[in-house]
């Protein structure tokens, strides 16, 4: 039984394995995640980003512990498959500006203690691979391999508020920002970029002190930048505005609560399949420009291109000179 | 007289012009920054980039106004061209997670109360302007001018901590990374990605409570991050943690003068030439891949892109297949 065959029959190791796979792009992960795609599609992508010290990681435990808990089944809360059986899990923490795992693994062994021993729960850490895309496109094979895995919540947690943050939350179907009080209240701290992407805003650390003004920076903020959205999706849904103590989980289930009934709003009004397409666009977009360096990287001899570099250091060709004739002599 | 003359003659209407066009990446502003190549390599790019709320903007002011300040005249803080001169300085904001200029532009208009007047020093807002590599492409084009302009010093600030800010301090060739008390402290927010870039730290906001234990954290994560260093030029630099006040200026002199004895290190070791690679090989390969993707999206019939897109959509081709026909059928 190959890889992709062993996750769609629900084995863990496998699918531990393949996610390695199409974390380090080898021919085998493309492979496997060729198989897998037509399985793909079911999964609601939830993204949750914010600047470090908001305590992302712990709500985003939350968040797992409320889906996976079972008085909350009467609810919403029920499997795409009408089985009756709880949501099936999947955290990925995204880590854009470490090139190492250290720290992830680190915040992993203390997640396992919350969760493990759920199977129904999987937990993967992510750090950046190469540039230029590299973590998105990664990212976007690593949720679909969970898609097919039949993970029916994947919550894509980032750190940072960078552009890194801005192109992994094109990857979700729901995307939470969550800021603290004492971070969020000067200028810089709340981005517009940031605010463009929300579809839910939560004030994590409710119970420190200034939550009131970081709430209220936030709703001043989104009323500025209403007439300006541009994320699709976003029409007849009104950004909320939650507070949530992620340490001893109050607000988490009226946050699950909202997450859920965003999804049925993007399910009745069309917005899931706009954001469908976007993703879809921005993942094809990716692939092809990775592929086209791919192909020029095979058809160019590192001596041109050493040559051509050397030139531009001793400012013989301008940059845009170098890259045209290296583009050109490739044919 | 054509911009790039105008620029090189020393006039800053035309020098703002320009800096517009290469944001935008215009056909003018490319050829631009051809004419204007030979006349670049002499600038010492700074960046500075932490989190958000750390006083980052504020520090940068206190570098440009010390930097420009006559009574450090008589030390090391020269005109190269040893014409007993200050150096000219510019100072180029990058917020990569704002789509809009309304925050940087408000920046900008605090910043110029303070520094305004001063023909010397230039100050430049960038916003995020396209996708993949687009701001770090136009971060390097717009210090390519200003370089060319005859500007000694370029502070490169970036807000956040993300891929975005690696990219772009990739560009610089001294990267200050700051830090304020009472953020640091988490494991989350002293991350070994800034850590690797950085050449010196600085502890901003001196004044607050709880500055001992983020220095600690931050020399500890040293000790830890050392072996692992990546970025060349680092041999023989013992990267310094300095505590600043950036609201009263403590502090600032001395960070201007760790500044100007790191570039004097890279000059003497050699680390300079390290650097100039590794920009410019950053910049060319960010270059042949726009190229690449201009090149193929001219010979790609839209169609032909919508067509594949759909069929992903339906889950007929995986991503990879339609990436790998377009390019292909593009010939």
């Amino acid at each position: 039984m190959d890889l992709a065959e062993a996750v769609l029959s629900g084995n863990r190791l496998a699918l531990s394995r393949l996610l390695t796979q199409v974390e380090n792009d080898t021919p085998e992960g493309r492979a496997a995640l060729d198989a897998l795609f037509p399985h793909t599609g079911r999964a609601h992508l939830v993204g949750v980003t914010g600047s470090p010290g908001t305590g992302k990681s712990s709500l985003v435990n939350q968040l797992a512990r409320i889906l996976r808990r079972s008085e909350l089944a009467g609810r919403s809360i029920r499997r795409q498959d009408d089985s009756g059986a709880l949501p099936r899990v999947a955290i990925v923490a995204v880590d854009p500006s470490s090139p190492f795992t250290g720290g992830a693994l680190l915040g992993d062994r203390v997640r396992m203690r919350d969760l493990s021993g759920d199977p129904d729960v999987f937990i993967r850490s992510m750090a950046s691979r190469g540039a230029l895309g590299g973590l998105a496109r990664s990212t976007a094979g690593v949720t679909q391999v969970l898609d097919a895995a039949g993970f029916d919540l994947i919550l894509i947690e980032t750190v940072g508020a960078g552009q890194a943050e801005v192109d992994i939350a094109r990857l979700a179907h729901t995307t939470v920002v969550v800021e603290a009080p004492g971070m969020g209240d000067d200028i810089q701290a709340i981005k517009a970029g940031i605010l463009e992407i929300a579809d839910i805003l939560v004030v994590n650390k409710a119970d420190r002190p200034g939550v009131e003004s970081t709430e209220r920076a936030l709703r001043a903020m989104l009323e500025l930048a209403e007439p300006g959205r541009k994320t699709p999706g976003k029409p007849g849904w009104q950004i909320p505005v939650l507070r949530t103590i992620a340490n001893n989980g109050e607000g988490a289930e009226r946050l699950v609560e909202v997450v859920l009934s965003h999804a049925r709003h993007l399910h009745e009004t069309g917005g899931w399949q706009e954001r469908e397409l976007a993703r879809m666009e921005d993942h094809l977009r990716r692939l092809i420009q990775v592929g086209l360096v791919e192909r020029w990287q095979a058809h160019t001899p590192e001596e041109r291109y050493t040559q051509a570099l050397q030139s531009v250091l001793e400012r013989r060709l301008s940059p845009f000179e170098a890259a045209a004739r290296l583009i050109e002599g490739a044919g």
